[in-house]
């Protein structure tokens, strides 16, 4: 048997995200012990159940004391709030990370209301799904998938490594990104693509039997905005600025093949689906690629 | 053994819905002979080694003359030349059909050239993949799925049916509409997303490293735009002013929904995702039930 990496880890927040997380950790054997924390006993107690966690608590001062690694798995909309109290408990070697889905202002709110050198390190883990609660909870949901961690020049490069590590170990693709880089990037791989199929979705309700007749290509478009509106709303609310700009770019292209099409020119368009079509099949390949490789192999023990 | 319902059916161009049709046909013991009519030797001896066909001819009088059916599976910008070909051919009694992505112009085309009374009556199977050729066919490709066919004033009654008749017996869910009708749905449900599919790849490219994030999400929105340029390039060209129309609508709502996002009005936004979700989470149940009850079974004889 291989030692942990990891002897406690704490998890607040024990929904898909959260609970997937420790589902990973305990069937790995990466950590001795994963705490999970919330407001509703039920909750933890499923989690418990699947396999999620080795013990629960709604006792934040407790469960975070002597965590090698807290992860923060709320909603975005209540990690602003949960870093305020955290400030209270954490001392300025707790490692932390969060898997909000939007990086400046989280990791701006955690750096200003933190310890100084507090290991704050935020972090996208790109995998999810349209379900949620731990019932959904996978130990394979992070393999082959990227993560996106956000150090700033403030972050302890220990901290910064024990982050990393964790999804690595996971079986994610790591990647280090400034908070404002990856507000740009998942502004136009994720929520531009959403707002697009919501917009897809209203464009066929504007038909008497459009939707009567959608069928796959439809449903694979539109299939994130079966996504929680909740989540969704917090998501726009916070990344707004940098959505706003990147609406200002689509707006281009758009105009720019609508003259293509308004023009009947063929042979533009062509050059044009060919170009795309050749960059996305580049990516698939990459993609599928990466997927068998996935360095799931070989965790090395934290520095 | 049940009888077939078809003696003799011609399908020009055989590849991915041309060799699935004649597959679904034969191995469904629908019709007794199935003749592929294509200018490639090689496409057609595949078809017909993979159980597509049970006879092949680059002689389009001769395969013609006896069919109970005549369906044109090539692509959009053959149509039109194939359409001035078969006026040479076929009686007023053939009933001949298309599977084309857009209906307008081909069906007044073909209503201009063909006999008076001819039996053409257009269609448009909502089935296929990014893959094409016949090695690509599959039996079920059609089962459970949409088919819209769009007869005029001037479809005879029994062409009507012996074209409703095909799609049915292959499984699908089929649908009248008329030809502009038709091209506004799928201009909603497939070609502006189609476009769009395009646009997300676009953006994805003008940031450093957003692609090497893109996950599921991603992937998913974006699939069709990995289908044929040159498919594409034409519907595109053949549906233009009906695709206008709808990037007029497409733009009021981004003009509504981008306000609502520089508004940062969370409580709008949320209203809008949730009702959203709402229609789509419907569709998706109405087409797996639909999935469920396909009509597969017990196709009747041509009245």
């Amino acid at each position: 048997m291989t030692r942990p990496i990891w002897e406690h880890i704490t998890i607040i927040g024990t929904g898909l995200l959260g609970g997937s997380i420790g589902l990973a950790l305990l069937e790995r054997q990466l950590a001795s012990r994963v705490t999970g924390v919330g407001r509703r006993q039920e909750t933890l107690d499923r989690a418990r159940e699947r396999g999620c966690l080795t013990e629960t608590t709604t006792d934040l001062s407790r469960a975070v004391r002597d965590s090698d690694l807290v992860i923060l798995a709320t909603p975005i909309r209540t990690l602003h709030e949960l870093l305020n109290q955290l400030t209270h408990h954490v001392s300025r070697e707790t490692v932390i990370t969060d898997v909000g889905s939007t990086k400046s202002s989280i990791v701006s709110h955690a750096e200003r209301v933190l310890p100084e050198s507090s290991g704050f390190v935020g972090s996208h883990p790109m995998a999810g799904s349209e379900m949620h609660g731990p019932d959904a909870a996978r130990s394979d949901l992070f393999v082959g998938k990227p993560c996106i961690i956000t150090p700033t020049a403030r972050s302890s490069p220990q901290a910064v490594e024990t982050v990393a590590q964790l999804w690595r170990s996971l079986g994610m693709q790591v990647r280090q990104m400034t908070p404002a880089a990856h507000d740009d990037a998942v502004a136009r791989i994720s929520h531009l693509p959403h707002a697009l199929a919501c917009l897809i979705v209203e464009m066929a309700t504007d038909h008497d039997s459009a939707l009567e007749v959608a069928s796959t290509g439809f449903a694979d478009t539109t299939r994130v905005a079966s996504g929680d509106p909740a989540v969704w709303k917090d998501i726009f609310s916070d990344n707004a600025r940098q959505l706003e700009r990147v609406l200002d770019d689509f707006q281009s292209s758009l105009d720019r093949l609508r003259e293509m099409i308004r023009a009947d020119d063929p042979q533009a368009i062509e050059q044009y689906l060919k170009t795309i079509k050749a960059t996305r099949d580049q990516w698939c390949s990459k993609r599928r690629q990466s997927e068998i490789n996935h360095p799931t192999t070989n965790p090395t023990t934290p520095s």
